[in-house]
Order: structure tokens, then sequence, then C-alpha cells
């Protein structure tokens, strides 16, 4: 790109100036600059979702399957097809934006997470050693090695940046010191000898707080939180959206992306920007954490893992589905780009295979139901729902490929569970009335996953939809003939956010009950595959960001969740950072997530007899079955 | 520098031009340049052995102490002293250059570096899969590891770089794949089971051949050689001018200079670019023998292992003499920057002490005299002289602080053991005429070490020198009376390469003595230590560049070595090489290595009781007790 001519390319709202040469698109040029634009598809043109408008100067592009021609005319462009020729001003609505204010500030600290016994892989130990004298000449390394025999600690090996202060750090403290030593378990054979492993060194100084950092790598957002290991306090955790969203929604679209030349790395620069600018925040949280934080424990699904550490991920969707990693060797954080001390370990959660990743194992040692006889449903909704069935003897469990309508994919008007999105719906059957709950309480802008489900749900209740999932004719005031047939209308133009008509189409209803049906149809093949049947759920864990807006009733109601005593539901947030965290906090729980990936028997659900059949039988609100749902 | 006006150097003859600033010396832009200028002190201005010519524009200097006011009109200049303040042309003689050409071609294979088994710490092995499918679905890491479990390695663990890889080139070979494995074992604790590591996968393809490369870093020069691990067999070796040398040519100026701003970064620099220039030099002998070379065995003394790693060595000439570290972590070669592969792991030997480094470790290891029962000397002579003495059971060892004059320092017309050099010396009494030997067979320019033994040993031995080392005024027509007292012309101008006389002084004879008495009363002081005589002494072992052209009858002559048959002698060459390809063969040996540093007991000879009239009584020739060499 040198060698080319370069021009500015302006963004507006942000004013933010990005340098282009001709040909690139405006998304690529947008991410160079950090904006974030929605493009499901990964920039493929296929998805419609990257429109901004050109306010000024021009790009090279056609109205395409997209844009009608006036919209074309009124200057949208799909940013992914649109090629920059010249300057240009260009905005980027807010429907095209990955809005990440959401995220921008600290939740509370989560005082579920604690361990029996604090025991993080890497200990900090003060030395106090005799300094050296003619009679007692060791090098300082080997003084250093004999003290901590007395630890048990015989062959160690020393990080190179500790290694060259050590000289200076040993004397200016007289010789006594800080060490933060790694002391590994092996995880496949615990009877080996730890590998040891001095990472820091420091002089002994002020206060004794150290820390280990919990990551959870989401497909859509990333959570960080500091933790001390010195007092086992859970310090709050910060989010931001996961800066590859600008290349595609789901994994799929960023396992095609990766594949792609650059593709990988691009992918892998961004999740690191991401955990970067988390630790940045963490900075002005807890200034100078860094220099006293050894450890890094990430829980993410198999395809996030394998583009954090930059493997390539495409055998993760080719048959027969095998992901090149499944376990991870240690890694310097600091080689992968994050900006940490050199001394900073990072260490990524076991998969159990391509779409039951490092995140579902993190959550299940988070649910703590490995070690209880219960016999427990453990689920994850979403686009890659995850399901595992088991108690502390045995575990089974699979992917459900729901398709994006529980995050807002595939539907008319929806969107993420961001502001704007309508999540609370509650109809009235007397007055033919709704009323509406919008994240954020502004005008709506779309509907987001938990919200379309409340919509069907509760028109569902009352009537207005029946049990194929069709709308009544007549039912209901604002049911109207649409583009796509019979529509419900949520909210006109005049008073949504977007300038358009908010509606819930057949089509959107089919495409949840799609949804809905391979999650249930999922989780009841793996219960009948054990010779079990879905009554004898003792206790059903939800876990992930999504369960959180979930409302029971109304899940149970269209088939979602099994028709169950609510009291025997337990949420539990985002069980894969609660994980990661019991990680950093003890190295034994670290152990203990390798046995959960080794217990845990993975279904490939299309490949297993009988699914296939379930999950036809479950297209139907709730289900063909009623009994299923009796007394729900 | 880059808010400074830059202006152009030009170094001649070489035409290498060099942007500099004003006040930077022009040492230092010469050094930035790749040039090496002699400067034994380090660029401390008092050596007087970094003279240049002012052939163009200006530099800011005075005559100083080394330069007379006419050399000076004759635009000499100390080039450690002249700062730059304009574009200049500068002409470096060839006195003052470190000349590398000496080096310039490989030398033969060492036919005596044999293992009895061949076993690498890394191996290269074949591993033959069974390709994944729904139902063998593990993942591709964990499908190596249980292939591997039947070598007993069941914790392996990965490097990043064949991770990334694994998935394509595992597809590539139909899962028929050669990985790299290192397999380490633990030094400190030999029954623990060994560390295991994948460094490097590759389709099963081309040659078998895999190597290390043993390499010996010492003060003046830098070996290396590749060493195949498939045959066993040992490559031709290359060497070059340690680039340190413009910054001092002994340890301690290194030490002194490292202990400046920057100045442990610039001389790690520098040996990391003398290194990558020899691995430039092997890939013309072995083209693309990088992929496949997977370790590299570093041998050097204390100062050379600590300014390669970049660890500060200051206290290494401090009282109590504690180096800061003794034996290393193995090191990923690549993070010093050396031009290899990311999988080429890098171990260095363990010293004993400050000042016996891992070069003698190294020597011992190869010279195989700790596994003999014979009572056995090891010497390495030079500045820093190492001895150590032993045999299977003990064995102790010192070094000795000779001085320069082994090295041609401290003496009027000493030089290193380059093109222009006498190194021989004969004496006819009868005629009373001498004969030169000059390396390189052209006009003399100087006289290095072993050449100074010769000269000495012949003067004595035809009475020209007496026991006090002073000339016998008279004895010889060449004698004559010069700035220093007495001194004996070898070469007039008109027949020297200099364009000066080359002398000997009697100031350059007492510098032999003190050096070679230093060397003497050390071994001396080490054999008495343990109850035992020199005439005890059962073989003699001499290792280092220094052994090469010494006349073992003209050493013993002066007292250097001790009054013993000549076939109780042998010369082992650069043992310090050897003892690393040692290693580089097997891992055993890299055991004995650490065995053997643990077994010598170091004496600091300046405290042990009885050397200092050792060395006083040492200062004759061959020394004042003249039984010591009776029969000789």
């Amino acid at each position: 790109m040198s060698e080319k001519e370069l021009f500015d390319i302006v963004f507006l709202p942000d004013q933010v100036t990005v340098k282009a040469a001709v040909g690139e698109s405006v998304l690529d040029v947008a991410n160079r600059g950090g904006l974030h634009i929605n493009a499901s598809c990964g920039g493929e043109g296929v998805c419609g979702r990257c429109v901004v408008e050109l306010r000024g100067g021009d790009v090279e592009a056609s109205p395409g399957l997209f844009l009608s021609d006036e919209e074309f005319k009124n200057k949208l462009r799909l940013s992914c097809r649109a090629k920059c020729n010249g300057p240009a001003r260009i905005f980027i609505p807010l429907e095209s934006r990955g809005d990440a204010s959401f995220f921008k500030k600290a939740t509370q600290a989560d005082e579920s997470v604690k361990v029996d016994v604090l025991d993080p892989t890497i200990k900090e130990t003060c030395l106090i050693l005799t300094p050296p004298s003619h009679e007692d000449n060791a090098s300082d390394f080997d003084r250093i090695n004999s003290a901590l025999n007395d630890l048990g600690l015989t062959d160690l090996d020393i990080d190179l940046a500790a290694l060259r202060e050590m000289p200076k750090v040993l004397r200016e403290g007289n010789f006594k010191v800080k060490l933060a030593i790694n002391n590994d378990i092996a995880i496949q054979n615990p009877e080996a000898p730890p590998y040891a492993r001095i990472v820091s060194i420091r002089p002994q100084e002020g206060s004794d707080d150290y820390y280990a950092i919990a990551v959870d790598v989401g497909t859509t957002s990333v959570w960080a939180r500091l933790v001390n290991l010195f007092t086992g306090e859970t310090l709050p955790s910060v989010a931001d959206l996961n800066g590859q969203i600008s290349f595609g929604e789901d994994v799929i679209s960023r396992i095609v992306y990766a594949d792609r030349k650059d593709g990988l790395q691009k992918l892998q620069r961004q999740v690191i920007d991401t955990i970067n600018r988390l630790l940045e925040r963490l900075e002005e949280l807890y200034p100078g954490y860094r220099r006293k934080t050894y450890l890094m424990f990430v829980a993410g699904n198999t395809t996030m893992s394998h583009l954090l550490v930059g493997v390539p991920p495409k055998n993760i969707r080719l048959a027969p589905y095998v992901p090149p990693a499944a376990t991870w060797p240690t890694l310097k954080a600091n080689y992968l780009g994050l900006n940490v001390e050199p001394h900073t370990v990072m260490k990524i959660f076991p998969a159990v295979s391509s779409y039951v990743g490092g995140d579902i194992v993190s959550g299940v040692l988070a649910s703590g139901f490995y070690k209880r006889e219960e016999l427990t449903l453990f689920i994850d909704v979403g686009t890659n729902g995850e399901i595992v069935i088991g108690n502390s003897d045995w575990m089974t469990c699979a992917a459900c490929s729901a398709g994006p309508a529980f995050e807002g994919g595939g539907v008319r008007c929806g969107m993420r569970a961001a502001p704007g999105a309508i999540e609370n719906f509650f109809y009235d059957p007397a007055a033919k009335k709704h009323y509406l709950g919008v994240i954020g309480n502004g005008p709506p802008s779309g509907v987001c996953g938990s919200g379309l489900i409340n919509v069907v749900a509760e028109l569902f209740r009352a009537g207005v939809v029946n049990k194929q999932g069709r709308y009544v004719e007549g039912s209901a005031p604002l049911i109207r003939a649409g583009e796509d047939g019979l529509e419900y209308l949520l909210a006109p133009a005049s008073e949504s956010a977007g300038n358009h008509d908010v509606v819930i189409t057949e089509i959107d209803i089919e495409n949840l009950i799609r949804a809905k049906g391979a999650m249930f149809s999922g989780y009841q093949t793996l219960v009948e595959a054990v010779g079990l049947r879905l009554g004898d759920l003792e206790r059903v864990i939800i876990a992930g960001g999504f369960g959180k807006s979930l409302n029971l009733e109304n899940a149970i109601e269209i088939g979602l969740l099994p028709n169950l005593p609510l009291e025997k539901f337990l949420y539990i947030g985002n069980g894969s950072l609660s994980g990661a965290t019991l990680a950093a906090l003890s190295a034994n729980m670290w152990r203990v997530a390798h046995e959960i990936k080794k217990k845990m028997t993975n279904f490939e659900l299309s490949e297993t007899p009988g699914y296939m059949d379930k999950y036809v039988a479950s297209q139907f609100l709730p289900h063909t079955d009623a009994s299923l749902f009796a007394n729900g």
C-alpha cells in the first residue's frame, strides 16, 4: 500500500479519519480505524447489515441485492461492497454500529465464586538469603535454587527477564526478595513432580497483593476480571464487544473469514485489541496491577480459542469436525500481542469438541454440578447452543445449531440485546393491547432474542399465534398483511428509533420455532440416549449472557426449556468467566477443568439416531407431543 | 539522535559511509558501521591502539598521551577520543583493525569428537496416525499426544509455531508426519520424568538429516559447527572474530564497558551479530539447515555467557566474585536475536565460578579426563588462564590472571596471532643470527604470544637473555639500547610490514615472565593443596587456541609448562567447541557436563595461602628453584 496514493476517509459521527487506498472496501477501512460496523456475513455482501451513508465525496458501488434504487439514490451503501476511490465522508448509522456503549461500565463482583483452598498456579514467595562471601560464593541463581530446595523445588528454571534483573534486585534488596514461582501441575500425569519456574523477581516492598486475570472470550463480547491471588478476592469485571464482530457475527462466518488471505491474523489482532482495551480499563481501576499479574486464564468456545492463539480454525467446520487443538500449551501472554509483562503466563481452557468449547468446560466447573448427584441439564442458549447432561458420575454433551434467532439474527427487526431492543412484552388479551419493555428505556429500534421469545409466548398464550406459529387472522388489531405474509406491529415508524415499523413476521416466528426446537430436541436426545426421560431431570442450569433476560415461564411456554417446576432452574450468569476465575484461584480447579473435559462424552447430534425425528416433532408451539408440556 | 543534524563519515579503505552526529566518537561510529577498530581498553583512551588517520574533513581531538605532536600533525587520531563535528573521511590502518580475514575459511572436521550413544536432547520422531473420523474425533493435538504415550511421553507441551502449523501439515502429509520432540532430562533431578515438548512438525519428506549447532564463544574469536544428529556426523567448523573486540580485548574491559549506558545491549548485539554471520556461512555450506536445526549448545567463559544472554556481568569483577548465573535456563535462540527458526533451543554450558567458565567445563568434558585415573593437569593459556587438576575422583580448578602478554598485549610490538605475526624464531648461537617464521609468510608486523615465548626461550637458551630476563650486553649483535632499556631487534623497519622496527624489550620479557609465573604458580598451588607434587602429574592437557602454536620445549624452557616428558602432553585444540559438540550429540553428555561443574572445587588463588610466595619465586627463567626444571 505504501506505493499507492493514500487519501482520507472521514467516518461520522465519530469524526475518525482513516487513510485509504483505491479499491479498499469501506468496511476494511473502518475496521482499520477501530470502528465496528455490523457485518454478520463477514463482509461477503450477503447479509445487508453494514449499510452506511455517503455524506461527501464518492465510493464505487451499485445498489446490489439489499438496497432499493431509492436508498441508493439517497446515498446509502453497503460498506463491504463499496470500494474507496478518493476522499469521502461516511456516516455510520446506529443500526449498523456494533454498539459497545452497553459495556462501558464495570459490573459487580461475583460473590459466588469461591474456592476452599487458595492455591494459584503461580505463587509469590519471600526469600531471605545469606549474602555471598568468599567462603559461600555460589552464583546468584544457584543460591536461589538451593534456598528453594526446602520447597521441594529441585530443578528450577527461570524466565530470561527475571534472570537479567536478578543480580540488581538481589543486591538492592540486600538479598531479601520476592519471587513469583510457576509451580505447574502436570495435567495429564498428576504424579509427575511439578515443573517449577521463576517468572519474576522483585524487591520485598509495597503491598503483598498479586493478581491473575480471568477472561471470557465470547463470540459477541469479551469479559475480563482481576483476581487477587493474595487475598482470594474476586474484583469487578469489565467487558467490551469482541472487535471480530465486524468480520461476522457467528463462529462460522469467522472461520470462513479466517481462511481468507491474512484473515486469521486480522481476527487475532481484533480479539487481542479487544482484550488490550479491557486491560487498559483494569489499569484505571487498579493502577500498576500489570507488574504483579502472573496468570491469565482464558475460557472461550473452540473457534474463539483458535483465533486467539492464531491456529487456523478451518477444520472446525469441515467433517468430521475435528478441531486442531482441544487442550492448549501454556503461553506467554505478551507473545500473542497482549499488553502485559513478559512474566504473565496464559492458560486456555480445554475444549471437548469443535462446538463444545472451553467456555462450556469452564461453565460446568463454575456450576459445580460435576460433583453433585442430581441429574442436571446445563444449557447455554445461543446461535450455537450447548447442552450438557449428567452428574458427578457421567456427563454427555452436544452442540445445537439453533441458528441466529436467539441473537436477533434472521429476524426482520432483530437486533442484539443492546439499547433500543424490545426485551419485554406483555399482552393484555382483554384490551387487546400490548406493553413494551425496551433496553435503555428509549424508543424501540428492534427486538432482541429474549424479546422475541416473550412476544411469541404472550401472543401464543393469548391465542393470537397458533400451534403452527401462524397468526390467527382477526385475533388482534395489530396483525396486518406484510411482505412476508401476516405480521404483528410492535411499534410504528413514528414511535421507533430507526424510523421504520418494528414488526414480528410469521417467518420470524418460524425461525424462532426452528431454533427452540433444535435446543429442545438436542437435550431430549441426550437424556433419552442414556435411557432416561426429561421428567427425570432434577436441576436445570442456565448459563451465558442470553439467560439473564430469559423469562422462564415464557421459555417453557414456547417449548425451549423443559416443563419443570421453576424452582429447579438456576441461572449462573457468565459461567465461563466464573470458571476462569476459579482456575485462577486454584491449580486444583484447573486440574478439575481437565478432568471435566475428559469426562464429557460428545454427541454429534446430526449423527445420532432419532435426533432428526425429535427435531421435526419439536416444530410446533410448544411441541407436537402436548404431554411433554402438560401442566406447564 | 533523530533530532540532531546528521552527517556522513566515510571509512577507508572499505568506503563504508556511516551517519554521525556532533560529539560522537569515531570509534562508536565505526562500530555502528560494522567496522572493527582495536580498542583493548574498551574505548577508555588508555591503550593507544585505536589510531586512525584523518583523510578529509575534521574531528575534534588533541594529541593526548599516545600521539606525538608530529603524528598529530600528520593527522593521526585516537578514534576513541576523537569526536565527530562534521563530515569526514577516515582511514583505518591495518594495525588498528581487528583482522577477521584469518578466519574466513572453514576448518576441518574434528574426527575425535564421538559419543558411544547418539542421544540428542531433541529427536525427530516419525508418526503415522489414523486420520480422524466421526467415531474417532479427538483433536489433532490430542491425537498426537495419545500416539506418543507409547514413548512414555504423557504430558506433552507444544511450541506455538508448531501448533499453528499442525492442522495443515497433518492433512498435507495425510497424517504421516515428523515431529521434533524436546525430551529434556532434568539436570538436577535425573529421576524426574522428562519434560517433553513438540518443537516442530513437518511432513515426512526429503532427507532424514537434522541438526544441532555447537558454538564456542571466546573473548577473541567465536566458533560454530553444525552437527548432524541423525548420522552423528560432526561437520567442519567456521570462525570469526568476536565483534565485541572493538570494545576491549579482555573480559575485564568488556565488563567495564557493559556497565556503561546501553553498554550491555551493545556488547550483546555484537556477539549476536558475530554468531549470525557464522550462521550465514553455515547456510552457504549446508543450504536450508536452519529449518531442521533444533539445538544450539554454547560454551563460553562466564563473562561471555552473561553478555550473550544479556545479564549484567558487573559482579563478576567485584569481590566476592560471585557471578549472577553459573547454570542457565534453556532459551529460545531467536529471542536473543539469532537468525534461527523459533524451534531452535539454546543451552549454555554451566560455569564453576566467575573466572572458570563453561568453556572450561566443556573442555574438560571433551578431554575425557574426568573419567580417567591419571592425575591430570588441564591448562588453557591466555590473559585469563584456567587450570584444572584432578582425575575421575576429584577436581580442583582456578583462574590465573596472567595479563595480556600471551595474546600480544602489553608488549611493545605485540599483536594477535594473525597474518604478519612472528610466530616462530630460531637462533643460531654460532652465527649469532636468527630466522623468523611469520604467519601468512609476508613481512612481519609484530610478535604474537607464542612467538614471544619462542624468542625468549631461544635467546635464554643461547645465553642472550639471563635468568632475570635481562639482555646480556654484547652477547648478540642485534641487542641495542632503546627507549625502555636494552632491546633485541627482530626486524628493522625496512623489512617490516608496518614500517617500524620490530623489537623485544626487557619490559616485554618482564611481562612474559609475570604471565608464565602466574600460570606456573597457579597449578603448582593446586597440586600442592592436595598434598601432591608437580612430578606426580601423569598427563598435561593443553586446550584453547593458544596451545596450537605452542612449542612445548620452549614453553618448558621459560617455565610456563611443567618439566615433564613431552609424551605426557596432549593438545586437544578447541576443547570448548568439542565439548559443545558432544553435548549436542548426547543428552547424557549434557548431564555429565553438569556433574563436572559440580565436581570442580574452585580456588581463588589470591585467597589461597602460599600462592603469592610461589608467584614471586616463579619470577625467573625458568624458576628460582632450578630443581623444578632439572633435566628438562
